[in-house]
């Protein structure tokens, strides 16, 4: 039995045997193995820096008594520091679970997209969790800033969860039971410390003690930095952070305290390492510079290959997150298209292919050389080419001389009936393999994600690191040289496998050879295998599972090899609310939940591992870290249960939301308002008043549940189950949950009135608050999930054209009179951009789900009632297969092209004298008095005007010299341009008709 | 090369294979591995823990800011807790050593006496510095008492210091050039630290705050405490400790606060580990009960031996002190002697000897068993054993029972001349083997030594561990039992040794075996081994040693196998003063300086390694040792030289001498007072009144010198130079050397009166002021030295009569005048006290002198003025021999003898009426009359008065009927006691010569 002191002594073993030194846990308190110095100011700077040490992470808000089986106050984590990036610290990594013994070819290991950031510390990195049949093990990140700093070269960071490891290592339940030394269990050795650290962070730090503490350390740090010591400096912000926690644990941090306790830690933070830096460059970086990886040589002599072969790319790379993967195999493939359109190269189907570890492009028939292409250059026009004598002029001899020609070779060539002198010269086509050297060069180096990130690559940004490039025409390579990367023959297969690099022997056979190796390439085969695989699995217990469910794609591209193994959970669990358990399936697990054919859970799941590996192994790792899991959620389930939701609402007061706007609590109190103000707007029914009034006090509750706090995916969801069994309507249970939805872009909206209304205040709440006090989205930034927002407004008021009095502007300014009433200012013209952002929203729904630009272009001016929009939308399809509606369109066009925007509407019909004239104004007058509903009863109307006014443009000269007849003119025009202003953006439209 | 974290895994994996638990270092600041709560908590209580861990220790004081090559503000220990003690920890130790690469057969790693306590804690233990090579690199201690609680079981302490350890196995002068890992330096991975901690905690720290810190931390300790918290009231007694370290780094502590703090932490600590003790016993002691040695099975059967045979009876111990070395090896020889003269087994010669590692006994021809032996029991008388018919009576039927006899047995015995009933028995005679084996045991359980300890048997106690017996009678074992501890036929040699367990053939052998193995058993014949081969390394530079110093006497006492060897250091230190050298040379190194024949030191030292070594190796090591010394105290000399000796006297008003008596600017500022009233008394001539002012004013100046604060030794060594050489007076250097003398019991004395009276001064200040402040030693407690000041007080005013005015009342008093003037109370029954503790002191020194008993206690009267009693002490031992003064001892006690204690002085003549009584007057009027100086010019007067008080008693009644009569004649007696009373003390000397 491997025991966790083994454990510690054997990774500390393996990567000083790799170059790393050890260091000691700090000396004071620390949340996290990266605030120790050796982590947090050592990846700043130029200096190389490998360092392994252990961690004891003291945690206040975790403390637990001892009682919570995975939960402690003080875990213990194995840290490890890899700066520069080695190039293969996966492959390390998995080395050092076999140094503790792992038999990594018979578990599920597998890396699962988690990036990390810290604003406190002004850092953040991607990389992955690592999972060991299902059980996160450790954080891996390469770190990208810290301290607000971009650091170059990156370090990757491996933080080991020692006690989880040795938890699912030694098969035990509680940490209290791992063998933490030769006879000595954790709890011996560490319980009574974890009681009383417990009691202390809990119930027995003295909070106006602690609050002084706080205030003396970061006094102390502000006098360090100024003294230029960043390392004590440091040291004092440690002491605040972890003071501030003990107050956050003892529940006596206020939403305004947090927030100005942050930016002060923050800035304390960033300053130190500022100051660190500088002060390593002045001591002249006593440690050297990190060497940098020489960019690999451009290829000079490429190949000659005959007949036409295929073209194989692969692009390797570590694991990429899912929806990368789908977004990467596109670009690749039109990229190369592209690129390769841009060439002279003959080529056929061009296919991609893609799974965590590989983007791979398939071009058939590639021809082994560009044909030649001819082209003209041209020179100075003939007339000017040669003097009175035939002598070249002084312009034909610069140009011969700059084509190096000649002048006697230069020949007339005639351009657009123009005649020049120029030469013809004839472009050789290129090989095969030099055309895609280039080609494929610029795909890698282009490749770009939503978050990008560096690695040991001087130059290249990407998602995750690209670690290897495959390129064969046929057998021959392709040399591409990518920065430091240079393409070879070989690509990699399994980790696990006794030889992971392989050599392919030609594009041709290449997917069988990866197929041979377990990899299905393609993803639309991988999809197949894992939902056949798991359709299979769960009728041997007489269920089904979702196979068309997003989940089902996330799993797709999480696995090279899909390995499907069905699971099981004790059927108590199935007492939960099924949402719950799914939830942990799904969302931390991965796993597909299993139902029957009533729709019923059934408790079963099936898992997907990657590559082979031993079923019974990974089956029991994954069951027992879905036991784990809900053995938690149950935990919290019955303790929620014996809290009202009244109580827990109280709860809400101490989680901040926003600096400013405050706490969660003031912000459900603010969306209750709104509400209230909305549905009086709306002219809600008595009993959906009642409804909403009584959800609205509730509104949020479930926030302050312990199941939220852990699953906040679950909020709506709890607070309709803890609402029902509190004995509150049914109707305000949904309410309650239905005013969470849209969760996503295109997830389900409230089925209830008071629902909708309910998260219609929560939304404008959300945008009119954030907007106000500066938070509003930037580039890929949105942190609060704005344009979610936006587009849960839109998709509501879609559904509930009976809300149509709830416009956005007027839900805006109701939200803004709240954040008001808080003193916080909210200027008009920010609800304004505030409306233009969600207008933004409803167009993008629109264009995402196919209507034609000119047709949103259209009835955007009418998207603050996005019913309304719809329903002129509808109308518009209608109209426009209608000439007489073209006619009409290019009628109103006319008229609003030659009225200035400045001429307001208003004409003295006494000035009209012309009979075109005085038909037009008789026309419109009888239209405007027939006016209907929406664009059908405008159009109605209005057709009758198309031929009075192209009469009149034909007719009159509306620009007429005598003032008092242009003003009357214009007046008519600009009256008949405002009465067809609401109805839809003409102008819009119209331009687009014409194009 | 091992560098240090290699040296730090494999101590953690040998301990770990050895069944330690590796813990962490704590996470928040501690001085040293102890204070980590798996050691000073689990050394608490019942429970075993068996515990290895880094701990980087924080010392504030020590930062020099990465500077001093040998001083850090964290250096790093290594820290072992074995508890229960293991039975063989020390060769556990040198295991360890091994598994760092250090051949313990070529290097010289020795165990040398060093003892440790901690006030601040309530601890204290018995144990070693561990030496290689003469550097310190471990602590190695057995625990005794933690947080004021006796431990039991004890535990081992082991504290590595890893940084001097590094230093010598890679032999660096620096630390910062320690390899730490792999291609980096201990000064390029915590070189930056290092300065900048330095920084803050000598210079930027802010006091304030830090002020605030500590109450802060203190009040939650205490708080902690009331809620039963021990864990989290550790740590925070903890964070005080650090905080006042840093204030103390900072200078900002004065006298008054350090006593504060250290009283506060001090209750704080003890009432941690006693919540700690109680609440595992609470717990139910979670690890268990450490178990605890079963007793030796006490043996009963004994072999039969033929012919008289030598006895060998070896106590193998772990390193004795020195001083204990030669003190047991008397004790045993004396214990064995008596035991033996108690039995009736007869025997030759006895011999003891003794190492460091044993203590043997060699007992010669003893005999085969004991003569048996006739014994005479008694009963009733005669007269009453029989009645009238001859029958026994009840009284000597109940004896004849009780003796399991018929009274028919019963015979006649004579006692006294009176006639018994009774019995002879015989009591036959014990085999050898019988005899000895309780003899020897009850040798073993009674040893004691000035400072005792545990270790893991279960009864015994003694100054180290007793690991071992051996017991011979020729090639006979003897059984012996001694608590768990079973006699054997092994002896140990080396530890190095191939084999370092031996077995003995037979007692006769043993010495030439031990001999053959290189162990010198007998201590003189070491003795003059050292001497032998030191003076002949020495003399191969031309230099000789000091053979008769006591330094030889310890050395020989520290090792087995005396293996001398010649070092030399560089001659440029040869320019400090040669008793910094020899200071260091001797206390520190215990190397025998080298000097030429002018008594000029030399650049050479010997060192006397144990047991074969690799020379060359442990010469090298030496050396650096001593130049590591030598370089520091070269740079305290430049220092402290730079520095006037009035700026330096400044600095001890920082230097905390008592809590109630101040700092030691202020005792140097009583003792300046003293020492001038002092100098009226004795009526100084005006040169050595000046003298005397002018030193006083610098009194205690070099306290504040960087020297003596490094090596306290050298105080007023110091004094002396300093004040050379910043050009005051020789007399005035001298006065100041002078006033710390006699350093110790028997140690010379001043040389100059005015050094005498301000040493004197001093050491009234001393006595006074600690007995006013109730810190008078109590058992073997003495921390302040009062036993040997008062020693001093009668040493100096023996040695100069001259200064007889000085009684130990005066100076006493005169030093409480001081005293009060601080506002502290001191009660005259207090200095009568101090002036008894100190004729207590002249008592013993005239007993150890061999001055009779009786002699002493008649002249301790008059000790008051030592010189006074030495007087009439010298003047007593030519009297005794002369009839005549017995005679008048006799008389004078019969006139003692008769008149009430309370009955005084004075009659009237004229009631004298008898002749006898008359006569008696008028001899006595004369007598006193003529009364001469001291006892001799008593005598020659009184001498006269022996017979007519022989003869008043006999003729007179003295308790005459008549009041007035009664009266007259007791009063006469009382006048004549009264006159002889101040010349010595009669009774005592009456009483001790009757007997």
């Amino acid at each position: 039995m491997l025991t966790m002191q083994d454990a510690l002594l054997a990774l500390t073993r393996y990567w000083t045997e790799r170059g790393a030194m050890v260091v000691q846990p700090f000396n004071t308190e620390v949340g996290a193995g990266t605030l120790n110095p050796a982590t947090v100011l050592r990846v700043l700077g130029p200096e190389p820096w490998r360092v392994a040490y252990v961690e004891p992470s003291v945690r206040p808000d975790d403390a637990r008594y001892g009682e919570n089986p995975n939960r402690l106050q003080t875990h213990t984590q194995f840290q490890v520091i890899l700066k520069p990036d080695p190039g293969n610290p996966q492959e390390l990594y998995l080395g050092s679970l076999q140094a503790l013994g792992i038999d990594v070819g018979a578990h599920d290991v597998r890396f699962v997209e988690d990036n990390w950031a810290s604003p406190a510390l002004g850092a953040w990195g991607l990389g992955w969790e690592v999972w060991l049949d299902g059980l996160e093990i450790t954080q891996f990140t390469y770190f990208q800033q810290a301290g607000g700093q971009t650091l170059d070269p990156v370090s990757v960071e491996i933080t080991y969860g020692v006690e989880r490891i040795m938890m699912a290592l030694q098969g035990v339940d509680h940490f209290k039971d791992i063998a933490y030394a030769p006879g000595i269990s954790y709890g011996e050795a560490f319980g009574q410390a974890e009681y009383e650290m417990s009691r202390f962070y809990l119930d027995d730090a003295d909070v106006e003690t602690q609050r002084r503490l706080f205030e003396d350390y970061a006094a102390e740090a502000r006098r360090l930095l100024d003294a230029r010591l960043p390392v004590p400096a440091h040291i004092h912000v440690l002491k605040c952070s972890h003071t501030f926690n003990v107050l956050d644990a003892r529940g006596a941090v206020s939403t305004t305290e947090r927030a100005k306790a942050f930016a002060r830690m923050r800035g304390l933070a960033r300053e130190v390492a500022g100051l660190w830096s500088e002060r390593r460059a002045e001591l002249g970086h006593p440690l050297g510079t990190a060497p940098v990886l020489e960019a690999a040589p451009v290829p000079t002599e490429f190949a000659a290959v005959e007949g036409a072969r295929t073209l194989l790319f692969e692009i390797g790379t570590e694991e990429l997150p899912p929806h990368e993967v789908t977004r990467t195999v596109a670009a690749v493939e039109r990229a190369l298209t592209d690129k390769l359109a841009a060439t002279r190269l003959g080529h056929g189907e061009i296919r991609a292919y893609a799974t965590p570890r590989r983007v791979i492009a398939l071009v058939d028939a590639v021809e082994p050389v560009e044909p030649d292409a001819e082209r003209t250059v041209r020179g100075p026009r003939a007339s000017a080419a040669f003097d009175a004598e035939g002598n070249p002029t002084k312009a034909a001899a610069g140009f011969a001389r700059g084509q190096g020609i000649d002048p006697a070779e230069l020949r007339r060539v005639e351009v657009d009936g123009v005649e020049y002198v120029g030469i013809t010269r004839t472009d050789l086509g290129r090989g095969a393999v030099e055309v895609l050297s280039g080609v494929l060069a610029e795909v890698v180096a282009e490749l770009r994600a939503d978050k990008n990130m560096r690695w040991n690559d001087p130059k290249l940004s990407f998602t995750r690191p690209i670690r290897w490039l495959l390129a064969l025409l046929g057998e021959q390579p392709v040399p591409v040289a990518v920065s430091a990367l240079a393409a070879g023959r070989t690509t990699r297969v399994h980790r696990t496998a006794a030889e992971p690099v392989v050599e392919v022997a030609s594009a041709e056979g290449y997917l069988e050879l990866l197929a041979g190796h377990g990899i299905v390439a393609d993803q639309v085969d991988r999809r197949a295998r894992v939902v056949a695989s798991a359709t299979e699995l769960a009728a041997t217990v007489g269920g089904v599972v979702d196979g068309a469910s997003a989940l089902v794609d996330e799993i797709t591209n999480l696995v090279e090899e899909p390995n499907a193994l069905l699971g099981s959970f004790d059927a108590r669990y199935l007492e939960l609310p099924a949402d719950i358990l799914t939830t942990v399936m799904r969302k931390h697990q991965r796993y597909l939940p299993v139902r029957d054919a009533d729709e019923n859970l059934l408790p079963h799941f099936v898992a997907v591992a990657n590559g082979a590996c031993d079923h019974d192994t990974v089956r029991a790792g994954n069951e027992a870290v879905l036991r784990a899991r809900y053995e938690d959620a149950s935990f919290f389930w019955r303790a929620d249960l014996r809290t009202p939701p009244e109580v827990m609402k109280e709860g809400i007061a101490k989680l901040a939301f926003e600096q400013k706007l405050g706490s969660v609590a003031q912000r459900a109190d603010r969306i209750a308002r709104i509400a209230a103000r909305l549905g009086e707007t709306a002219g809600l029914s008595e009993e959906d008043t009642a409804t909403l009034g009584r959800a609205a006090a509730l509104a949020k509750f479930d926030l302050g549940s312990q199941m939220v706090i852990e699953l906040t995916s679950l909020a709506g969801t709890m607070a309709r189950e803890y609402a029902k069994r509190a004995g509150e309507p049914e109707a305000v249970a949904q309410a309650l949950y239905d005013m969470e939805l849209p969760r996503t872009g295109g997830g389900a909206v409230p089925t209830t009135v008071p629902g909708a209304v309910l998260a219609l205040a929560d939304r404008f709440d959300l945008l009119a608050g954030l907007f106000a006090v500066g938070a509003k989205p930037t580039g890929s930034s949105d942190p609060f999930g704005l344009r979610r927002a936006g587009a849960g407004v839109v998709a509501i008021l879609r559904a509930f054209p009976r809300l149509r009095a709830l416009t956005v502007p007027f839900g805006l300014s109701t939200a803004a009179e709240r954040v008001r009433a808080q003193g916080i200012e909210v200027d008009d013209a920010v609800l304004a951009e505030v409306a233009e952002f969600v207008k933004r929203r409803y167009e993008q729904v629109l264009l995402d789900g196919g209507t034609p630009h000119e047709q949103v272009a259209a009835v955007l001016p009418l998207a603050d009632a996005p019913a309304v929009a719809d329903g002129t939308l509808s109308e518009l399809g209608g109209l426009l297969a209608d000439p007489g509606f073209a006619g009409l369109v290019a009628a109103l066009q006319r008229v609003r092209r030659i009225v200035p925007a400045d001429t307001g509407p208003g004409y003295d019909p006494a000035a009209l004298v012309e009979p075109a004239e005085v038909e037009l104004h008789q026309v419109f007058e009888k239209a405007r008095a027939g006016g209907g509903v929406g664009l059908a009863g405008f159009t109605a109307s209005a057709n009758a005007l198309t031929e009075p006014i192209n009469t009149f443009f034909d007719a009159v000269l509306v620009m007429a010299p005598e003032p008092q007849v242009r003003a009357a003119r214009l007046g008519l025009l600009a009256e008949i341009r405002d009465w067809a202003a609401p109805v839809l953006d003409w102008q819009a439209l119209g331009t687009a008709l014409e194009a």
